[in-house]
């Protein structure tokens, strides 16, 4: 089968693969469409990160370069390895994507996010999205109902931002100031407008403005080149600072405004991911009594982030810029986000060729 | 009465001023002791900070220089304002040092520290504990029993420790990393230790490493010149880490190695106050889903922190290491709080002479 494969930095080749072994507990899926994440491009442009480094495997997958690349994606399931007993051929389904160890227990409450050595299916191994086909653990398969396999492409991005949510403690009736409507700004927007908050996103692209207002996910667009964000986002929410920020540029200033922004013990969560050291303003963080906490990935979240999108209260559709096939992935995928990373939201592949 | 007034940085004088006038709803006491704290100091080396800017007043106070200082102070009630039935001449008492607009609420829960141009007592108005003689608003009276009045002189600061420990949300059981053992740390070291925790400190000073053993408040005192800290934290916590830690130091380095201490899902709880920006390595806080926290004074802690004391689960007098009149204020007060703040830990000053 064709899968797209992690060799080095700008070094990813489209090569015919084995298909994957069915195994007990596990199930086969065919793929439908994958996306491509943000992390994929920080490995193609300055990896390995994620990917074991040469002449390395991990230590759970015991995998190493080259690696199939790909974790954000729907698929339809083609068989159920021996103990599959509560899903069925044909069902549509999307992959929690983790590589985490046999012992971590994924009981409610349970933060197996954080387990040691926790890696990503496409990033380290067990195959991934960006291939025709993939056999994964039982445990990290949700069926998605009837919602379209080229949306729920995005059931994973979209997860990222409902952990992000629910990292904050925000509730219905708040507001939220948001820094950065990149791709996963703007699905955490549609998350909490979802959840019922008013959404603040700070944004300078004119692009990604346009996005933020024309998908209905944000309720004010403030541009720090036009307006002082953090006092205009303090007014909105009624003088004394919006409920929760969350840093999604990894950007110094923008940290700094949201720190601005937030009322009194306010929270800030950070989804970005840092290639620095941040400056923080630590008596901002004190006379305030601000919490400011990271976030990553998933952990209990995708059941609630697909009946978001079953129960229409979160449109994917206008998210997806751009559709390809995987023979393209370089040129019209990595290139196209690399070059034109404003209007580019989320381009998503198809493996198998359509007809 | 005779009072410590504060002028300018370097210009603090003990005069002479009139005795404060008992109006409805306050409570006039006879100041018993009253604690030198590091917020006073820093007044004093490069104030004015919390005091008020020359030529003008505090908002709620109308207040400015010269300015009666003194916030950790105890004492006995001598009379009552009308109105004010629940308490009695001659109740031994202290004071939450609280300048606060009239229409905060202080109903349970309520963040009052955290209301618009909240001020204390002693630094922007109301007089000071530095005095003879103070009048408060009853609201600010907390009676102590038969707490000894020279210790009950640093419930004031062990109430900031009892907020840090709430804001950590640090339960009976758990360990706890504090990092610098200054005043603030050795007295929330007390509070962790009578609320069950395991208690680490990381300290330089051999003073303040002998202090943290002989008061019984640590269980470990680690040296970052000798070990590494983070490393011998996640040992003594049995492998992942501590759960909670706070920052007592202001110091950089010892930030970092908080963030490396702490279990995934950990907290960080911010203590000290900073007079630069912190670097903060955000994939840290990002990959551990940390919460790095702030926390400034208290609100709701000083009847718990009053129990501490009286049940014998906190014992004050190891950490009174000066007695001394108004009149050596600065020459055996803030002078050995400068020259010998390794030994000194909380001096009291006493402004009615000793017959």
């Amino acid at each position: 089968m064709k899968a797209a494969r992690y060799y080095a930095a700008k070094d990813i080749r489209i090569e015919d693969i084995p298909e994957p072994t069915l195994v007990p507990g596990s199930v086969a899926i065919n793929v439908a469409w994958c996306g491509i994440c943000g992390t994929d491009l920080h490995e193609y442009l300055d990896g390995p990160i994620f990917v074991p480094a040469p002449g390395h495997v991990h230590p759970i997958s015991q995998e190493g370069s080259p690696i199939t690349l790909g974790h954000e994606f729907s698929g339809t399931i083609s068989a159920l390895g021996e103990g599959v007993t509560d899903l069925e051929v044909g069902q549509n389904v999307v992959v929690e994507p983790y590589i985490i160890g046999e012992d971590v227990s994924l009981a409610d409450g349970e933060p197996y996010q954080l387990s040691p050595d926790m890696n990503f299916i496409g990033l380290a191994g067990h195959g991934g999205g960006l291939s025709e086909k993939i056999v994964v653990q039982r445990r990290w398969v949700h069926p998605i109902g009837d919602i379209p396999l080229d949306q729920a492409a995005l059931i994973e991005p979209l997860s990222v931002g409902h952990h992000a949510y629910v990292r904050s403690g925000a509730t219905a009736g708040q507001t939220a100031l948001i820094g950065g409507a990149g791709p996963i700004g703007l699905l955490l927007a549609a998350v909490l407008k979802a959840e019922g908050l008013t959404v603040i996103m700070s944004e300078l692209s004119t692009a990604r403005k346009e996005k933020a207002l024309s998908t209905g996910v944000a309720d004010y667009v403030l541009d720090p080149s036009e307006v002082d964000v953090a006092a205009e986002a303090r007014t909105i929410s009624g003088g004394r600072g919006v409920d929760v920020a969350f840093e999604c540029s990894s950007v110094n200033a923008v940290l700094d405004t949201l720190l601005d922004a937030v009322k009194p013990a306010g929270v800030v969560v950070n989804v970005s991911i840092w290639g620095h050291p941040a400056t923080v303003d630590m008596q901002k963080l004190v006379l305030k009594e601000i919490d400011l906490r990271g976030t990553i990935a998933y952990a209990h979240d995708h059941a609630a982030t697909i009946k978001l999108v079953q129960d229409g209260k979160v449109n994917l559709e206008p998210f997806i810029t751009g559709r390809i096939e995987l023979d393209d992935l370089i040129s019209q995928g990595f290139d196209q986000l690399i070059n034109h990373n404003e209007t580019q939201v989320k381009i998503i592949v198809r493996p198998v060729p359509a007809n």
